[in-house]
């Protein structure tokens, strides 16, 4: 049995719901074939997101890490790079915290690549007609960090696990965009289904690999 | 029993699809409560489009009309006005026609103002958590078209009956972005829904006004 | 010798410039060939715009006029459509009026359309390499409200002089998007160029016709 | 007598001008008190990037590199991070390349840091009412290949010399955006400018520091 640790966030801002959190939440314990989901919701302070995204992989040593985050996009985007920066700009962490231009890990090396095989994914979408691209920023807030934090904790493992790594960022609900109505959203169902269909892709990519 | 005629586009450009067909074709024959449903595709043909839906409100001699059609846009986008005018800028009519600020009706007046009752529309809309607002243009492509001459033609009537008339911009599929996910989509089923919802609201507001 | 009506709007909302008074203040008084251009600045006052502008008509009885605005585009847009509404959104008219769907001349028509020649003046500058499009749409606040009140006042004269009317949407310059940096914005001269041509066009285009 | 070698792009895709280039030719050889500016135009050709780059790195032996660029966006952008990453989405270089998801230099770090004072440069432009931000994402063709391995030649140097380096991104030129004019551009005197102000304060800062 492979286990994946799913990761979602909690609202932040002006809104009440996040569906990566929804997600993360529904397919907590669920099994896919060879996988066992074990679905978090991380809290949005700047302080804790390190220390809580690493109990859990320390705790579950799961093979592979999805982190999911909500961004007003139009597609879900699997991001390629985390960087060793916060910088938060009109948008507060949970917290009150304003990170400026502050650095993650003063010894982390500058950026991670994620280690998901994202282009395949991204076809893999694609072919079930859901918009889907790969994002070579994924900003510099929580959802980097977390990110940033999951890969840098597994690459600093001793024997490194056999373990990858990687964030999908999905867009947001259409209930959240009520009074912002040019803004994209995204159905959640669609979004459920993309990370099923990644969950499922994954199982025969890496797992066979 | 009212008749609600309700019209969409075939597939135009690179698109094999047209939600707003689909939707025409998926609720044609159905009834609700008081409101029976006549769906009917309208082609996408410069010559044709005057032609074919007053002949349909002369059959059909509907209480509601509702022409809708797809637009690259984020939301439900309920319009407000119909203009005298088509041009085609990088899009072409699927007869190959391409209108350079061709007046619609030489005899019509500048524009019409759809007779929905749009605000109350869109507010039921968003009650129901979807997406929508009022838009102030229709452009000058098919949908302005036909909502012109179905505005026109009911108002030429000698007697002209109770009719409402409007039209409906349904934003693209999901599927009809994959090779461009930074452009907003829609579910279908939520598009149904928000014409259910439409249809609905119409039966309360119009019909015991 | 032709007279010219050249209005711009103060400012409104979080700004503290408006490009369309500057350009409407510099040009005033100028003389181009034939082309004597009165500038003005109307009040950004929802029950106030129909006075100004229908007084400074009356006043100087001008050959032209174009109304001028600022919106958040990238080019010099022309208008092409004058609606019989106004409707605020988010923004607020200067004097705290917020009117929902209203119509500004119960006895006026729907709609009027521009009589500037306007294909003409877009393909015009786009010759002088500057960025330019035709506007279905001047929105439903003060600009399509000036445009109204202007093509209305002239069409209701007993003997309509031979006058052009039309809306011209500047964009915002730099200086009002230094926080919201990824909004488009255009150089103060490239404006002002791009009105001069207009002047210059029309002083060949209208005056010879 | 410090060395600033600032280097443009030549043209690309349907472009006939490259205001980086425009630029680099323009400022090449003028002094600005301490500084002297080799301007240099580097061909978008993906084989030839790196030794282009590093031969004039090795030849001018600068203090400051600033590789500019062009791209559709509406300020000037300078650049946080260069990822060892090239993937060419729709845009083709000039040599016919189109590298997907190819590593730059198989033995470098996954990214590095802009040495630039990225934040202090924003607020100096803004200060001078030019639209300006820090961007997180340099893309993955020409500009942030040039960036990455002006970096990276610069820290592979034995004995590194004190020499910041960073790329900035310049919007279009309204000549540019004629075809499609609801995309931003930015006037080249503008432009100019943002670059002299940039020079001026690393003047300023770097050198004293």
């Amino acid at each position: 049995m492979t286990t994946l640790l799913l990761t979602g966030f909690e609202p932040f801002g002006d809104h009440f719901v996040n569906p990566s959190e929804m997600i993360a939440k529904e397919l907590n314990g669920q099994e896919f074939s060879k996988i066992q989901v074990i679905g978090k919701t991380i809290p949005l302070r700047f302080n804790e997101i390190k220390r809580e995204i690493t109990e859990l992989i320390d705790k579950y040593e799961p093979e592979i890490i999805i982190n999911m985050g909500q961004a007003s996009r139009s597609a879900i985007s699997i991001e390629k790079v985390a960087i060793n920066l916060a910088n938060t700009n009109k948008i507060v962490y949970n917290c009150g915290s304003k990170p400026e231009e502050e650095i993650l890990e003063p010894s982390g090396p500058t950026a991670y690549f994620s280690s998901l095989p994202i282009k395949i994914l991204v076809e893999y979408l694609n072919e079930y007609q859901i918009p889907s691209y790969i994002s070579y920023s994924a900003g510099t807030f929580g959802c980097n960090q977390i990110m940033y934090h999951s890969l840098n904790h597994i690459s600093m493992k001793k024997k490194p696990p056999s373990c990858i790594v990687g964030f999908i960022h999905l867009p947001l609900l259409p209930e959240q965009v009520l009074n912002s109505p040019h803004s994209p959203s995204m159905d959640y169902n669609m979004m459920k289904t993309s990370i099923l269909l990644v969950i499922s892709k994954l199982g025969e990519v890496a797992l066979t690999g």
